[in-house]
């Protein structure tokens, strides 16, 4: 059995998941919650996914030789401060955070210095759903888990955490902290802002009402991600502002230099623009369909 | 029978639909075909969508009642030039374009006025296909198509067009060219415009194999639109381009100031922005589904 003792700091999908698969793989002992909500707790109970849960993150990890913070980017730097001096002595610390630099940093900021059992993770998973209710034990089947092990991770912290996630059905890959955040910043993030930035915009034009009313099917699917957490999406704008601001940026030139183009009706280069993102979107995304269905 | 001969020029999704939908109506008495492709023209033939066909389009407009143009925007002007001095005393004239301005401006620049009989219209419907063997006889159910009658447009040839559309499920609206074409740069042009810009700009990122190789499945949904066909939306974007660029440049400076916002880490007012975007989405968007369904 890989873990004795789980503590699952925040008992939602993500966490809740984690918990489920490492159930159904035989390789946890007990499962302890923590969270501030009662009644999700004791749901998360009825449903076997923890076996007790307490609203204090220390007395959640004490004795536990796994610690998984499943918490808003913004609940972190509590979650650490709240759990020092009560760690067993072979706890491995990981997290879930879709932002990793500012996760290290509020961990070095609560202990002095990164332990050597922290392993930064983020497994790109999800649903539209959120709570103990919505998770499921092959949430993270065939899903990538990024870790970003710091120069303190120790080997033996990151061996622990890639068996735990490999066990769970993901394949796990290893990238530094900002590279990671560089990833996700174009990958994820930036796409979210696309669409608060649309609807937004639409929303502020007069006549809104019917604008909204013509707004097509593709157009729907499209801002459908903006009706997202605003919470969760806050907390990951601060949290990775550095690499989303740059890719803003860039994103923000290239709009321009499309909106000068399209008012110059320069349909040669239009054309350009158009075959290119065309090419590029089809070799690589059909690409990554093709790799999926071979795996 | 509301059509005795109808022409469509340009046997394609948007043009079989059509036809398709007026036989099944019971509504057409021949249907003539026109386009540069033989082989699609005879695969018109075989499945029924057409009568027969010819490649010249003073020929296919001969004797023709209803005339109806669902040609890339770029070959509207040369169709127009093509059917002069073709056409019978009593033919009233569509289109389909997805832009009315250049369409009512090709027209007058071949007419020297605009003609009494034409009815600039827009079907808002499609699928991901293109070509006669995409098309089906309900893509227009519960659909709508905008006519945009200009103060040349007589009230009969409104009339018949509004019957026609009506036949076939559409639910039939009227506004302006003007107020036509900026309602479709902010729902359906700049959207595309939106995902053709971040997929060209995470193409040009260094490591941009890895880039894509992390998007994820929202992305992948995000982007389908992105591999769009690069000759249309270069049409449309000429043909739209004071509308497109008006909406582009509002919604350029909603995404700088988005950008500023995170750059100063000021999650309040992320939060706000954030909020906003999701009440407009969630009421406007929600709203249509319900209403919908209940149509």
């Amino acid at each position: 059995m890989l873990i004795r003792r789980l503590a699952v700091i925040g008992v939602g999908l993500i966490g809740g998941s984690l918990a489920r698969a490492l159930r159904d793989a035989g390789e946890v002992g007990e499962v302890v919650g923590c969270g501030r909500g009662r009644e999700n707790l004791e749901r998360a109970v009825a449903l076997g996914v923890i076996d007790r849960f307490t609203h204090d993150i220390g007395e959640a990890v004490e004795g536990a030789d796994m610690v998984f913070l499943s918490l808003p980017l913004g609940a972190m730097a509590a979650a650490f401060l709240a759990m020092r001096g009560h760690l067993a002595q072979d706890a491995v610390i990981t997290d879930g955070g879709s932002s990793k630099a500012s996760v290290v940093q509020a961990c070095r900021d609560a202990f002095g210095t990164i332990p050597a059992s922290f392993v930064p993770g983020h497994p790109i998973a999800g649903t539209e759903n959120s709570g103990v209710e919505a998770s499921f034990a092959t949430l993270y089947h065939g899903r990538r888990t990024i870790l970003t092990p710091t120069e303190a991770t120790s080997a033996e912290a990151l061996r622990r955490v890639e068996s735990m996630w490999r066990l769970c059905g993901a394949e796990v890959t290893r990238m530094s902290v900002e590279h990671h955040d560089e990833v996700l910043a174009a990958t994820s993030h930036l796409p979210h802002m696309l669409a608060f930035g649309l609807v937004d915009t639409l929303a502020q034009m007069k006549e809104n009402d019917e604008i909204f009313r013509y707004a097509a099917g593709g157009f729907r699917d499209f801002t459908r991600i903006a009706s997202s957490n605003p919470v969760m999406w806050r907390d990951i704008c601060v949290a990775n502002s550095v690499a989303l601001g740059e890719v803003m940026d860039r994103y923000i030139r290239e709009m321009q230099a499309l909106a000068e183009t399209i008012k110059a009706e320069d349909g040669e280069r239009l054309l350009r623009i158009f075959g290119r993102a065309k090419a590029a979107r089809d070799r690589y995304v059909d690409g990554i369909d093709e790799s999926a269905s071979t795996e």
